[in-house]
């Protein structure tokens, strides 16, 4: 998936000084590029002691070696048509169990005592959906109690135990985020650094947009947006999980000590757009000629929902001569499941036919500060209809605004949006 | 290490129909070989299907697939210099835990519902030496609960928990055949299958004697000296496991579908010796001209002990003079540091020096029957020294005679012994 960056204006204050010199208890999460293989094992641990030899608590959270979990459901594959969940989370937490027991052995080479914890170990409580288990509780005490022996402790992310089957599960995609972001809140921590290899947070995809600035700070609210609106950078649970418990995230690069993006509670100097963010992941599925009578979205979506399709944008027409046209985006690789189900419907919706279409991009604006300033809607239609892009589809929230246009646009409409509210000299 | 197999003369009566009809508890152990890849761990799929639709019970106990657990080790030696024996065993678990889900897929491919729980999650506890813990106790409850649900229950071989510091542990060399027949005593099972890549146990190594002949039934103290004495099909401490609880225990090979041999109470008819074995891993170290004092050999094997030196076979010779030489056999990786431990008190013992053989073979007869026939020690001298095969060290139990030999006269002795005593139509 494609993924773009938020952005805030650059701040006066610096990064605040949440730890320096008084002890503080700092949750570490070193994602699998960070950990694929030995010398990068070797290069966490080295950062992992210089923090703990700073005088901190550290509890560094670590997902599975690089390209481990692909191989592992390579080799499920192999043996079955059907991996169960149960089996397959059995599966993949063998990779975390490697990367944090080498990443213990590594930092203990360097003078400092580690131990390393799974999920169960670690007292992560889940529900019982195998492979997106939503974590319940958080039960630290062995945590607490490796580090009272004044050790560094490494627990797996990804994954926890269900208490009542007893069985391992595993958290799904940002998974290893949730876990350090949960533990974090739980440990009453500091501070959780999310290590990852970008620099934070940016006003745009800096991939796109050569003048996308990285952000010093931005509010959980806005991050919320961002992640939704398809910056891959951290996902949504994370961010709602770190507001509700008002934990500090630090999104930072694993290849150099400067300073990242801080996520908390309000960034200081509110601005009205804090970033342009994108999304090319998602496909779009057009019902035309729906009679417009109560209760057909209830039965298509309904549909959808049993199919277990994700739909995130829904715009429905106003109806003209008692017929309207449904239209939603789903995941790409959700696409043909939907347009069966849509298409199953067609007769007894006597709806007139089902049109998908996957070259779509999603472009988006956020900031909660639009929220005062009526008329940002308006602007952004304005600088793409300047650029002759075409939007196929609206959707807004108090503190965003998401437009569907062409894929092959998708460049072009975050430049000029970025240019228009966000670069240096921009209109704001 | 090389090995060799143990032999019976042939039985008149066939295998025993331990199982057959009625439903029985069977405990299956398939090794690193046999689970190597997709394709085989199908085949063991298959197999355990067939078990199971026979009407019995399944337990499966697995070793990590192929090379895995060697892979793991060169990742640790790549990230330390000394990985932590709790990290070690953290590490190296996640190879069963792969190989475990994999088959519980493959086998619920086939229809048949499956489950795999880790040494933990079993409830085998051991003791607290990582690298090489002992089981002290198995809590099956789960297994049993889920064999209830009509499933076959995968188990993680060569791995338990410390139920006091609740870490993992592993239990070292040969450590899945102790997991499957600890568990069979454990489960009250009807037999433990111990799959493996040879046909079962034999007279001596096929691959050194052409006539070796397969073992339909081998006692549990014959095959207890003989796993002493160096035939790798089984460890000794699982067949004291299964003497112990009185489970039988049948070796026989994952590639096709013919008895093996039986390990149980009694062989049916009992011979004189049962197989020639033969250990090419062990080095002989002599420290020459130690004073024929007391207190002597107990200051050199308590320095050897400290430096964690696993000693087998230990020969004093008479004293001449009031000198005499000490020799003993370790295992070849131990030999350099036996030696260092052993210079360093030729000083304090007023020893002459310390000599060092790593080109050495033990070759051992074994046969409870050896009890009641005086000679047998004579006989086999004489079978050497008629091969001009000069013995260097002996040493005997009530069962097993045991000569060390130059390493380049192995195969001959191992040839000319079995011709001798177990060839069709040999002295016996």
């Amino acid at each position: 998936m494609h993924s773009s960056y938020p952005a805030i204006a650059p701040q006066s204050a610096g990064v605040s000084p949440i730890y320096s010199a008084s002890m503080s208890l700092i949750v570490q999460k070193y994602g699998g590029t960070s950990v694929a293989d030995a010398e990068r094992i070797s290069n966490v641990a080295r950062r992992v002691v210089e923090t703990r030899q700073a005088g901190n608590d550290v509890v560094v959270v670590v997902s599975a070696m690089g390209q481990t979990t692909d191989d592992l459901i390579a080799l499920a594959t192999d043996v079955s048509s059907q991996p169960g969940g149960r089996e397959m989370d059995m599966l993949l937490t063998a990779g975390e169990r490697i990367s944090m027991a080498l990443l213990a052995m590594a930092i203990r080479d360097l003078g400092v005592e580690a131990a390393s914890l799974t999920g169960s170990q670690a007292g992560i409580l889940t529900d019982s959906v195998h492979g997106e288990a939503k974590i319940t509780a958080i039960r630290g005490d062995r945590v607490r109690e490796y580090l009272d022996d004044g050790r560094v402790v490494i627990v797996a992310g990804f994954q926890g135990v269900d208490p009542e089957s007893r069985d391992v599960t595993t958290l799904g995609r940002g998974g290893s985020d949730a876990t350090a972001v949960a533990l974090a809140a739980t440990l009453g921590a500091d501070v959780c650094e999310i290590y990852t290899d970008v620099d934070g947070v940016f006003t745009a995809d800096p991939r796109l947009v050569g003048t996308a600035r990285k952000l010093d700070e931005v509010s959980y609210e806005d991050m919320l947006e961002l992640a939704g609106a398809g910056a891959g950078v951290l996902m949504a649970r994370s961010v709602e999980f770190a507001r509700r418990f008002g934990i500090p995230v630090h999104v930072r690069s694993s290849f150099h000590d400067g300073p990242g993006t801080w996520i908390k509670e309000e960034a200081m100097e509110q601005t009205v757009i804090t970033g342009v963010a994108h999304d090319t992941s998602e496909a779009k599925v057009t019902v035309h000629g729906v009679p417009d009578q109560p209760g057909i979205a209830a039965r298509l979506f309904g549909a959808l929902a049993a199919e277990d399709v994700n739909v995130d944008m829904i715009v429905q027409n106003v109806s003209t001569d008692g017929y309207t046209d449904i239209s939603f985006t789903v995941p790409k690789e959700h696409m043909e499941s939907a347009r069966a189900a849509a298409e199953k419907l067609v007769p007894d919706l006597s709806a007139r036919g089902v049109d998908v279409d996957p070259a779509i991009a999603k472009v988006s604006l956020v900031g909660a500060g639009m929220r005062n300033h009526p008329g940002v809607a308006a602007d952004m239609f304005k600088v793409l209809s300047e650029h002759a892009i075409n939007i196929s589809m609206i959707s807004t929230s108090a503190v965003r605004i998401s437009c569907v246009i062409a894929a092959d646009r998708c460049d072009e409409a975050v430049q000029s949006l970025h240019d228009y509210y966000l670069a240096e000299g921009a209109t704001e």
